[in-house]
């Protein structure tokens, strides 16, 4: 393991790779490893693109890319999609997006899908977007399919997100709806060269004036096509606008130390329910409580209460 | 206290109305009241009626109650509407439905919006049905509004769980993808008068027919109006036949006992939680680890190894 974590400090993609594999496979040493990498994150810029199937995020994403590394910054992506099966970069699309950026070692993609839990994805995620930090890359993007909880889960690690939207039927405010208003920061209406692009703008623009509090940060919408590679550099501008916004502001400090906070009572609470499932695979006093509970000797409270002491304790004899 | 709990178990609507209130506002003592009434639970039959805004849940479950009580059995109704913030039936459709079966102590409604979380809806929604079983009540029928995932959680306490559905644009459609599929036992489709009902009837079985394992229950789709009070006892039978169903496959006692401990379980969590809480709200050993994390002194993995133990320690010592 040392081996890997001295090449991975010497820059190493393959030992990248061979970390984001462990942390996906949740392989006992993925906490090891973690630990090893915690002083060298918090260095990378972190935006998440979201939006609906179908809003092109991909190839946004692919043209933002491009711009920052004419810019001369390095860039990892991780593609997440909740509803794919798939991991590690199996899938056709990013295949052929792998192999554009092949020969560029600036440029690390990778794409998640859902193994276990979705829950278990976000958490997955947010340590990749470290080992993503760690190994040295300016920014890291987080693309998500949809706009799901799990999706605005994984937007919570992000420094700036952007929400995706295109000209279709009642696209914006459907995506509005879904709670995407509260998270998203810059708007890109993407396809901006199709029908319709112009109304969508107007109206998240009206929306904005309605519901933004003047004092915050009032969310740039902002026209671009991924296809025709316009309004890629007004896209960039909005977001690194947003950045220093936060830095002026000393946001962008407070909300990271908030979220490192949030991160560790997280894993806190990860720890307490492996082990309380430990106790349940085995025969024994967690398992008798439930089962009197079952039977009616024991109400739910009491049995919780003894449960909770006798957990405790095993983690104390430990 | 234990006055309240006499006059419980003696059958006072009015000690009822009380203990909810309790249970509602987490008073201190309702862990104690549960306690208490956690032997009486188990016997109502737990019916959960579901469905997008509008498709007029409320006065379908009015007729359901009405054909109840014409079979001499009592009802319990809670309304629950996560988009409301009042409690305790004073909105105006409910003061209305409440006046209709004021002088009936045969049945008893109470509606509940959210106060905190959604999630304590579902916990508070969850104790409020414990309540109603144990006062006695045949039926405890739980009406959400909407289809979200507070709505799913809510419904994972009923028996047998009802999903309105009404002719209109795309309902059926949309109901099913938010993941409603999984969770009907019965489909109502209710304004059985209007035009397209007899569509969306042939919709839903046909998506049935793709997608419904044969060996196991097969939801029945029952053409309702509650406006003219057709199709109630048909639906009613629905119910009945997979409650019938689910007693002569044993599945009933499984589901039940399945739900007692994860309900326990939930409890467990929720304590330990509370645990947490309470330290991150005193200066000590656990902000101070978290601000260690904060300026990278301690990973977050070690820090969260030590308030593990630091909170279960103090458990213990208490």
């Amino acid at each position: 393991m040392q081996d890997l974590v001295d090449r991975f400090k010497a820059g190493e993609t393959r030992a990248l790779a061979r970390l984001i594999s462990l942390l996906e496979n949740e392989d006992p040493q993925h906490e090891e490893l973690l630990k090893e990498l915690f002083k060298r994150t918090g260095q990378a810029y972190v935006v998440g693109f979201t939006g609906s199937p179908g809003a092109g995020k991909s190839s946004l994403v692919d043209q933002v890319v491009k711009q920052l590394r004419r810019e001369g910054l390095t860039v990892g992506v991780i593609a997440v999609d909740p509803t794919s099966p798939f991991s590690g970069g199996a899938l056709l699309g990013d295949r052929i997006r792998m192999q554009e950026h092949a020969l560029d070692k600036g440029v690390f993609i990778r794409s998640m899908g859902t193994r276990g839990s979705l829950g278990g994805l976000a958490k997955t995620t947010k340590d990749v977007v470290k080992a993503m930090d760690a190994f040295g890359f300016d920014w890291v993007i987080i693309e998500t399919v949809g706009v799901g909880q799990a999706e605005l889960d994984i937007m919570h690690v992000a420094d700036t997100t952007v929400v995706v939207l295109t000209p279709g039927a009642g696209d914006a405010i459907q995506t509005i709806k879904a709670g995407i208003m509260e998270i998203a920061d810059v708007f890109a209406v993407n396809k901006s060269d199709m029908p319709g692009a112009e109304k969508i703008v107007t109206e998240v623009e009206i929306m904005l004036d309605q519901q933004c509090d003047q004092a915050k940060w009032r969310p740039p919408v902002k026209p671009t096509s991924s296809l025709a590679g316009t309004g890629i550099v007004e896209l960039l501008d909005a977001i690194k606008g947003h950045r220093q916004h936060l830095a002026d502001n000393n946001i962008l400090q407070i909300k990271r130390q908030q979220r490192m906070r949030a991160e560790t009572l997280e894993i806190v609470n990860f720890k307490w329910q492996q082990k309380v499932l430990k106790q349940l695979n085995l025969p024994g006093k967690v398992n008798d409580l439930l089962d009197q509970v079952v039977q009616k000797q024991l109400d739910p409270y009491t049995a919780a209460h003894a449960i909770l002491e006798y957990v405790a304790d095993n983690q104390t004899a430990k």
